[in-house]
């Protein structure tokens, strides 16, 4: 990070703690005072360093430096070189601890060496449970949106842990392999409520939860649910929503009629980078995973191994994303500050080899940065100028970093619930016809408080009825209910296990699930035909 | 149905035959003669009828009728009016088995009736696998992509039974929900063969697969393995594939580098809209859902209740749909002829009032299709012909209907892979602490061939080492195997539900899994953090 302008600590996280339960970090000087903090900055693979050392300039001279040092932390490439398969050092770990905050340049997995992608480890290590993306038209990138004279003014809030992302996968049978999709309340409830208080911090009028709650009626139901819950916190704030398909295909009729939107993980996921496509591609689109405790703000492009050291990087997703940290520190003026003097360079006609008039001559990476660093102070003329009204200039600057936790903590929305045992599911690696399956598992219960009541195959009820062109895998879905005049809640799980052991005698039981009322309602959906 | 010119079969359905395994349909007269068929017909609600009725016209003047006949089955709102929650009655169903092939308007889903999509219960009754979904860019029609010369020609195939669409949903404690997503290697297969197949039939040579198989790494996997399988039986054409996400960028930002793309379930679903998108919406975009027996061909837009006997709906999109219809029973050239008069018609400017240049005045229905009809054996100028090459020509109208079969059927792929037993995972609904939790566990397995190897929430690991950051829910993955010294394959799953009989003294169980290797491969996904 040579020729870094803005003040480096030079003293050194001295105390190497591994994340673990057994540690504890006491007494980091870092970032308990209000209005000086350290932000820990890795700058990433390929043309990382090169686009941060153009970001550090450019907040160097916008008088950032006065609020904030930056503590260079080693991952990535180097890391993964090592051996270390998460890429990235205990040290760096330690250090990211201390400031709360990171600012992060692209990195590289490696391919088939076993390493992880730094990213996904970052956010789950730390609990980064949103990812805040914004998407803006910026003049002088030419898009077809912009060339329609479309503006885009939109921000992404996307759930960063749930979802399939917990990566559960199993191979059921032979032909059949499952991922669990989890949805918590919990969960959705943070999330919602961060995107809220975004919306609220940015002024933004109108929340849409995009989601797939027509197919997905328990999990994306639940999603939604949490979202209207949220919302009634927020009544100013308009709350609205719309499936994440008819969402995708109105993002590319009218994307204008967007300002916020708020989804689960992997629907998040494809609409943020939906979104970047819109504004120009991932060299313009800033992102931020924020947590309870620590936050990271990164350009999520590529590492570009192919121009890497030349000098001729765009450093605008990073800068942006840099702008994300000043605001989420509550530098909201400095951010705007320069973010207006990027928007009077880029509508200067002023552009790096990768975007822009190729008419006109490209500049390198710094002198774009100068060229920003120059116009600081200036307001833009064709597009709105960033203004911070007074009311969002109220709690300037306040950032401490919040305590370390001592171990995980539960999160919990649902409590003192009743719930009752009415049956389970039993999931069978079988090669058998739905017909002959169901006659011997009409035996295997006959002395038990349970029934047969339906069997499914891929989702599809095929037992007591069925289609004659549905097609079968090894796999088959068993769901036994409480015989008549046998009520909820008299038994319990120990018959259904019972039940369960019976049944391994003669089939390989591959996964089970218990099948309760919660409060009396139904905790489990019916299957198609059902 | 009143003036529709084409012949409808008179001769009603004699039988009605309820869909179940013990019924049989034996006889059926209606397609076995190849040069000759009849068509179930199902024109929808609200604008349905109207548009229904011009694409019979234009079909009759094409001279489709020589080759086949409409028979109108009863579905829609007429019939959840009945009370039939299916929407569809016995009779239709009948009828729509008989011939193999229905061409169906858009229908109302009447909401909080217990009523349920038709679409998807047709999809899944006859098995339909397969969503074949056609984009290109029509002249007349005004999007952001045709303003900027972007031309569109793109088809997409879509997996229609699996992913999360299975609806198999379950509470598994207060605070959690799971959605088992399922991918199947035969689903897969299929799909995959079906996508090749039909860019042969199309002259299309690269096919992408989209999917996220680096997060979904064991199912979106094997979907991307079993399209690769695929790709080697058809070796002209070039297969690729793309994660989707960065696909949804490049559709946006440059949509003409495809031609056609491959999809799991949920992934194709919110792809096949984004590109209805590039292309003017739903209304300008046909579906079909292909099954080894039955196939339905349909307009996916609303029935517009606003507009609906007006006689001034767009029936584009249900023509073009009527085109797949011809091309999927071997009428290649006369869906060309009639194509080539829609390109001829929408690039003179003639439009209804949905779309289309606004300075000129729009027509109603019925006459946009006589417009269409009158330019029959014209060319387009503007855009390219549609061509019938020689060789697409063979099997020139070839279709019969495929026998009825006698009961599901099983579709597989692996066979004669030895499995062992190397542990289960079992998931607990419990509010403990990780470490008070491992506690348990540890006691549970003590006398068991097991040894508890992880705990996981959420999908990250929390013992025996986690993030002091990470936030817990009321349910845990516990993951339990074989001490060392054991090997796999000595022990039976007798041994892991013994260990759930166990642990459900103390905990409720409300799922399980076997955990098995497959000819030696781990049959299930490390934890974030393992």
């Amino acid at each position: 990070m040579e020729g870094v302008a803005l003040t480096m600590s030079t003293t050194p996280i001295s105390t190497i703690t591994p994340i673990s339960h057994a540690s504890s970090l006491t007494d980091i000087p870092a970032n308990t005072n209000p209005s000086y903090m350290t932000v820990a900055l890795a700058p990433g693979d390929g043309i990382g360093p090169e686009i941060m050392h153009a970001v550090l300039f450019i907040l160097d001279k916008a008088g950032v430096s006065k609020y904030m040092s930056f503590q260079p932390v080693e991952a990535g490439a180097s890391v993964f070189a090592k051996g270390e398969t998460r890429g990235v050092t205990d040290a760096a770990l330690t250090a990211i601890e201390s400031c709360g905050l990171l600012l992060k340049g692209p990195m590289e997995t490696p391919k088939g060496s076993g390493g992880k992608s730094i990213n996904v480890t970052l956010r789950k290590l730390f609990n980064a449970y949103a990812n805040l993306r914004t998407f803006r038209t910026l003049p002088g990138v030419n898009t077809v949106y912009s060339k329609a004279g479309i503006n885009i003014d939109m921000t992404v809030v996307r759930e960063n842990i749930e979802d399939t992302y917990g990566g559960v996968e199993h191979r059921l049978s032979n032909d059949m392999i499952q991922c669990k999709r989890l949805i918590s309340a919990p969960g959705s409830d943070q999330l919602c409520r961060y995107a809220f208080k975004t919306a609220r911090a940015l002024g933004i009028n109108k929340v849409y939860c995009g989601h797939k709650a027509n197919i997905m009626k328990m999990t994306d139901g639940l999603f939604l649910e949490r979202f209207r819950a949220a919302a009634r916190d927020f009544p100013e704030i308009e709350a609205g929503d719309v499936i994440v398909d008819a969402l995708c295909m109105n993002l590319v009729m009218k994307p204008q009629q967007y300002k916020m939107l708020v989804l689960p993980n992997l629907q998040g996921d494809i609409v943020s980078d939906l979104c970047a496509g819109l504004v120009g591609g991932l060299g313009f689109a800033p992102s931020a995973n924020i947590g309870n405790e620590i936050s990271i703000f990164e350009a999520v492009h590529g590492t570009a191994p192919d121009i890497a050291g030349k000098g001729i990087a765009n450093p605008t997703s990073l800068l942006l994303s840099s702008l994300m940290l000043l605001r989420h520190v509550g530098l909201k003026q400095q951010a705007a500050h320069i973010e207006n003097a990027l928007l009077v360079t880029l509508e200067s006609g002023i552009h790096t080899g990768d975007f822009g008039d190729t008419s006109k001559p490209s500049v390198g990476t710094m002198d774009f940065a100068k060229a920003i660093a120059d116009r600081l102070g200036q307001t833009p003329k064709t597009v709105p100028a960033v203004v911070v009204s007074t009311e969002q200039q109220d709690g300037d600057m306040c950032y401490t970093r919040p305590a370390r936790p001592s171990g995980p903590r539960m999160i919990r929305t649902f409590k003192n619930i009743v719930t009752s045992v009415v049956g389970c599911d039993v999931y069978l690696d079988t090669p058998h016809s739905p017909v002959a399956l169901a006659e011997e598992m009409k035996r295997a219960c006959q002395d038990t408080p349970f029934k047969l009541s339906l069997i499914s195959n891929r989702g599809t009820q095929v037992w007591p009825t069925g289609s004659v062109y549905t097609e079968c895998v090894d796999y088959y879905r068993v769901r036994f209910e409480l015989k008549d005049g046998i009520s909820a809640g008299t038994i319990g799980q120990s018959r259904t296990i019972a039940l369960l052991d019976r049944i391994a005698e003669g089939f390989t039981v591959c996964s089970y699930e218990l099948l309760r009322n919660f409060d009396g309602i139904r905790g489990f959906s019916l299957a198609q035909g059902q």
